[in-house]
């Protein structure tokens, strides 16, 4: 890593530690296990095979399996221990009555094998303290999300020259994914789930674009075998149909998500119609988060637009398929607090990252809409991710 | 998918849960509960986001939160329930005293949420029985497995025309992986793991090959970060140095491994001649396989051809980072029963797939070494990743 971020990543680190431990105080934790490597990275710089605890007063220690001259070049943390396995652990842990583990993600087995080491102390879901921390984006977090962006609008604007007919859309994926590669782009993203594993290559022409699948999103695409039944296929793009592009990048672990609709030739009006719509609403809910307004009642302004067009059929999908958020955090993971969704009661927060994603989806027909990442900051919100929103005509 | 193979799945499930039951009934259990989207594939053939359960005597029930019309086109199974969220599938099921649940990897929460809704029955480890099912390949896998060596064939005869000096590992891994998609390869490889990302895209130049990371691996490669300090990195491949091509590809869900070494120009004489020194040990182990040698018997002859010819430190990497497998089973995992490996006792049995992989890693210099998918089927050992095992010259 270059100097200057190892710098600032020792001070961004320590306060993120602290923000971690004065939660910790209000939950009466002796101390809390980070076995999550997005969670560790978070709070250490490093990926490294490891295992973080965080006690209440004393200085953190990360338990590395492998490989700990690299984690300690890449974490400013000062108690670093290299361990074979993490039944090692207990003897350089305090005595702990009540105890942080990221039970929404760390398996049954891992969880009870903890427990046991550590005289069965009480458990508290730390997921729930670093979901809030990593809410709240830093100047330093800010910076890679927007070098994340650059390598994003680079790849939107190799589209047109690679974009040909009866090309099929996993060919086009691959060449945008190996462009993005190119310019640091990691290849995998990230999210909190035993099962959805995100890509980069949701490419979905013409019909592909109101298939469904496993995925909570309001359009899932073919995918390639049943066995990774979502984003491009092996279908042909065709001329005159829309070409919905969500390519999600990942920098630094950070990632940032952005929508544009292409056609070759030309477009039927009623998505071009569409289209206006997902952008009115986008910037109707952009203009009120600076008001405090919740995050249902953001969605709500969302909703009542698309139904005041006509389009309460289509906007986020179609029943019973249709998703009920219009917007998610992006960070390390994603898909990450803040929401806007239908069932959410918080105001977006200043320091929130997030992708807002109004898209409408014709059944049998197939899909258009926008999606940009949006920084809240300073009272103001900005669009990152700011290639032309209009649909590009190839 | 197509028609026949859609009629092969209905047989194949078929077998596939009956060899389930019996398992079962060994354990004692009432029924048994598959979350891990791998393994319901595996028992229903499609991958939607479901929730499998079989009971000891009735037929699966599949339930379905989305999406439901592909999952019924997919799966063979006959039950197959559309439900909101999975807490509504207790009045689907049988009073159940003893179930097996995956506690290796699903996650705590989840499985303690899972027992309360059943009324705390007693829960055992399902994934002993699925692992030990899916250990042994039929004749529909080893079929799906040979496509996807097919693919990979291709896609290393395509190496020589794109490698060349100066290109970054990073982008050549782009440039590969797309010509891999476009062939059918998915992209995303799979592991039980939490933290453990298996990716396409191990390119390792020069002294890249002799860096570890956090993988479990003799050599990990830079990465383009802290956030993915593995595999590729931007360093500009040169001209008579190693250069380690570890490409995996995943088929209709099943994984197929392989590595070659290729240089541009020439390559130091202390490569070559290790090179040939793993080539050696890969055919003395394979030889030994139908004979029902022990796994850490497999193992010891690799080690000790190695030791003879002076590689004590760099085989399978350097201390203390050497690791103590020389084979992985490869299915709808990357790294699967059976290993070859330094405490496994048992033999290597009829309808194995697995990659094996002797490889020689010098400190500071780079690596050579091969590794190849393997059938064990019909009392012989055959390579289904056949391009020729020599280092390749461009």
């Amino acid at each position: 890593m270059e100097e200057h971020l190892v710098l600032l990543l020792k001070e961004e680190v320590e306060r993120r530690i602290q923000r971690l431990k004065a939660l910790m105080d209000e939950k009466r934790l002796d101390g809390s296990f980070f076995h999550y490597k997005v969670d560790y990275y978070y709070l250490s710089g490093t990926m490294q095979d490891a295992l973080l605890f965080v006690p209440l007063y004393e200085e953190p220690i990360l338990f590395v399996k492998r490989e700990i001259s690299r984690a300690k070049i890449e974490s400013p943390l000062r108690n670093i221990v290299g361990v074979d396995s993490y039944s090692e652990v207990k003897k350089y842990l305090p005595p702990l009555k009540r105890v942080g583990v990221e039970i929404d993600i760390v398996p049954f087995q891992e969880v009870i094998r903890l427990k046991e080491l550590l005289g069965n102390p009480e458990i508290y879901d730390s997921s729930l303290l670093i979901k809030q921390l990593r809410k709240k984006k830093s100047t330093f977090e800010i910076n890679l999300l927007e070098k994340a962006a650059e390598i994003q609008k680079k790849v939107y604007s190799y589209i047109p020259h690679v974009l040909t007919e009866g090309i099929s859309e996993i060919e086009l994926g691959g060449i945008l994914e190996a462009y993005a590669k190119k310019l640091g782009h990691e290849g995998i993203l990230r999210m909190r789930s035993l099962n959805y594993e995100p890509y980069s290559w949701h490419i979905l022409s013409g019909e592909s674009g109101s298939v469904v699948s496993q995925a909570e999103s309001p359009m899932g695409g073919y995918g390639l075998s049943p066995a990774f039944p979502v984003g491009a296929s092996f279908r042909k793009i065709k001329r005159n149909e829309p070409i919905v592009i969500d390519f999600g990048i990942c920098y630094y672990g950070y990632h940032v998500d952005q929508t544009r609709i292409f056609a070759i030739g030309n477009i039927p009006k009623k998505f071009l119609d569409a289209h206006k719509v997902c952008i009115e609403i986008q910037n109707a809910i952009l203009e009120q988060i600076p008001n405090g307004t919740r995050s249902k009642d953001l969605f709500d302004i969302g909703r009542k637009i698309a139904e005041k067009y006509g389009y309460r059929d289509c906007y986020l999908g179609y029943d019973p398929y249709k998703v009920r958020f219009v917007g998610h955090g992006v960070g390390l993971e994603l898909s990450e607090l803040p929401y806007i969704a239908q069932r959410h009661e918080y105001p977006i927060e200043e320091g929130s990252v997030f992708a807002i994603e109004p898209k409408m989806v014709f059944k049998g027909e197939g899909s258009c809409g926008i999606e940009n990442t949006v920084v809240f900051s300073s009272g103001k919100v900005r669009i990152i991710t700011d290639n032309d929103q209009g649909i590009c005509i190839v």
